[in-house]
């Protein structure tokens, strides 16, 4: 289900993610190669962040993203230091593609997407939505499992919109795994909950590949360089030098290159405000 | 916010109410007579019933009726002894034009349209989900306030599907309205609620106008006749003679004919399955 | 690029080409098994015959198949005696999947579909327009190959709107190839053109399977029998029976039953109005 | 037939023409008041300029500008020294709504839209397309009378793509103008033409206001100052300061300053690359 890319670093351009690189998200959205099924054809999102705007631009259709010539140009001109970029595969037979249902999520500063699903998340959305705050109940606009845990990861962001950071934010990941594996064991025992996610405030990030089927987990990488740019088709990634830094964290490698290394199973990634990069176990006792 | 017709009677096109009549759900869609605003543009949608098959079939778009193309076609071959045609005009500033949102929504063989608003629905919607079973509660899958009151009147219905008639439909209408009241007596007093509300099972039907501001209701009206036809672009409603018999039930007159009666306020019209019309003063004790 | 399905017979729901099949077009929307790429997802259309009514009516989206809740409703609801539906793989990169771009096309009694391309359009349609009668030219209204040629065909039809036969739709397919074949004769020597096309009336029809590429030739098949009905998922065409017939004129198989049968490469099958087929060599001095 | 705006100067967010202003461009979708017809809900589209590329962004959809969440955010957080927006009025009856028949148009660095309508296009759609060069025929891919006009305004601006100026844009209007009025007085004598235009190529402007109805012509205005700017909903025009200029050309002043100026009928606004304005009578034997 889905397939995502984050980006944080110098200014690129959107396309640079979405319609440049050899397996850029347009490519994968016809040709996925790490999922067994390779469409992700029910949407599409993009969120970005501007300067001395803490609240990200946002753009999303539910027509595919390798026909959509207003993304293409969009992805053109697009400039941001942080991008968030998402292509969506509904849980078939829902017929729920619908612009309120494509990924990113956002509420303030924070933006949210998911890649995954929660199988039977029919039985434990009414207990979730309990659960909730009347903020975060407010913010839950349609059906699908990805927008209600973004509500929940915002009941530990609420009051942090000024000063939050990659702790903040994974610990709200944390938390929001947690929280659904409790739900899943009082509601649905024995299922299971594909769980890769992002978030962000434009200038953090936390990024978590789970899953708690011993059998699958959907892939997700990280890519830590210097400076991450195309020239033409040709996309890579310099090494790290002094302070350039640049952060990918990707469904898939979107290029050849040799610094895409696969996040490990139940890990979470956190991206400090200077691109910094740490990675350990996800905690699960949140 | 928006405008809508049912009709009862012999098979007619869907043309009959959606684009040929001189006031039809099209014309009504840019140039409404009887709102302040004239627009209703935010998508519409068509609910029919078709021989030996108790679920109606639905037709829905977040595009404007007036340039649908699809809607046109469809209304020249659709032919259906119930049909629902309902326009939006969605509550200015909630950008949740949606086909998810658009009505008529439909359960089973039951079919649900409303008319109307309920302001400050955000402060009674977490009550109102926390009143309904699990089945109603899984029904609910987008914010609109009609939506869930069609959850609401469910809670009347459910056990029903097979044996439903227009005082089984015209109480449940009677328990959503009421139930409405609660919740704002309870959440927030001294609001209103605009409840112009249709609901069928394809043979019976109950219709409410309704509001609970003395000074402001929307239009509704009855037209009962024998036959109702277009004739080129003239439609009219012949006198009832024998056993047969049509029924609109309508935001605003279709035409010009002298049949058109308006429902008195706070009054529902219950349509049998003989097509028998009765109109009562709707029972808020319900 | 693209498949369909042709349907002529008895009353059948479209669900039993669309949705119900083992491979229906839904299913070949995503995994079409006899075309190089897979995925059909730009729009798709349905045109089908009613009583009393040359004009056949219309649904087209440029939304994917398999995510359509207005399709797998009318699909359940709408009966017909003769079905055309086609799901679309726009030519990669031209941006325009749009409705006015969903095949099937028609103008009066007569609709159209294609399964194919002719590399290097562009290069023959400024010719193919000054070819056209005024009324021919004014029935273009997109950009497609597909539209182009139905408007060649209309040239041999029109004036026969009242009394054609499936021979004559047999030879406005062959004009219609021949017209193509002299313009890339003329314009883009050495270009091959990938032309499946389906022309009908409702109650005729002729397909041709067209390539004038030695090495490439799109997949068509043809099943004529008796009945052809869906039971659950599992649908069959029985045997021919007195004067009971069907055919199937599909780009795939829709099931596994033994009636299908590959139409021979450059041949036109043609359904006269009692459903007689007949298969001969297409005639290309049309 | 349509609303539009051009604004040219210091950098200002889109929304400062689309959503800000008291008669903003989303205002005029619904309420345009220099219109017969209020309306303006069959898509809309923008065009704007970046800093080191010659191509315009665009972003055009079919939904009514009003409700699209898209917009709002776009119109936010993209910032242009030059800006084109367009709010669509199809011609009645065409159900031609369509991304592709959303203005602004562009090729290479010019863009265009349209507001008004040559009564009878089709007429003359034929003999226009024959006029064009191969790559003027090339550009069109809808029906509208818009598209073609601009395709003819190209046919003066091929291979100027890199020096262009507001006397070249200004003649090209010109000339497109002049060639409507042959083609009228060929095909379809006694018509009329409603062509208020805009052509840019980003640093140079040219609009006409045109009609060859003396009973009838869209409205147009200028506003030429120092800078323009919203705080909050109140949008301003400053007076012109020393080098600093901005101008809006615009159906409907956007506010009620004192600076918007109606451009006298049959005369084309050239704006210079410093921002400079000359107004003077259209050449109609251009």
């Amino acid at each position: 289900m889905c397939r995502f890319t984050l980006y944080m670093g110098d200014e690129i351009a959107v396309a640079d993610l979405v319609t440049r690189p050899e397996n850029s998200l347009i490519h994968q959205s016809t040709h996925a190669r790490e999922r067994p099924e390779p469409l992700n054809g029910d949407g599409f999102g993009l969120a970005w962040y501007v300067p001395d705007d803490p609240v990200p631009a946002r753009f999303r259709s539910l027509t595919p993203a390798w026909s959509n010539a207003n993304l293409a140009d969009l992805a053109r001109v697009t400039q941001s230091r942080c991008i968030l970029a998402h292509i969506r595969a509904a849980t078939s037979g829902t017929f729920d593609v619908a612009e309120a249902n494509c990924h990113p999520f956002r509420c303030g500063p924070f933006s949210f997407m998911h890649n995954g699903h929660i199988p039977g998340f029919g039985k434990i959305r009414r207990s979730l939505l309990e659960s909730l705050s009347d903020d975060g109940f407010a913010m839950v606009r349609g059906p699908t499992d990805s927008e209600h845990m973004f509500a929940l990861a915002m009941q530990h962001l609420r009051g942090h919109e000024g000063r939050s950071s990659c702790e903040l934010l994974a610990e709200a990941l944390e938390k929001t795994v947690t929280g659904v594996l409790d739900l899943i064991d009082r509601h649905i025992p024995g299922s299971h909950a594909y769980l890769n996610l992002v978030l962000s405030d434009g200038r953090n990030a936390a990024a978590c590949r789970f899953s708690s089927d011993p059998d699958y987990i959907d892939s997700l990488y990280i890519n830590q360089g210097g400076r991450y740019y195309c020239d033409g088709a040709v996309c890579a990634m310099t090494a790290p030098k002094d302070s350039q830094r640049a952060i990918l964290i990707s469904s898939e490698p979107l290029n050849t290159g040799p610094r895409w290394q696969a996040i490990p199973r139940n890990h979470v990634a956190l991206v400090d405000s200077d691109l910094g990069v740490k990675t350990r176990e996800l905690n699960r006792a949140a």
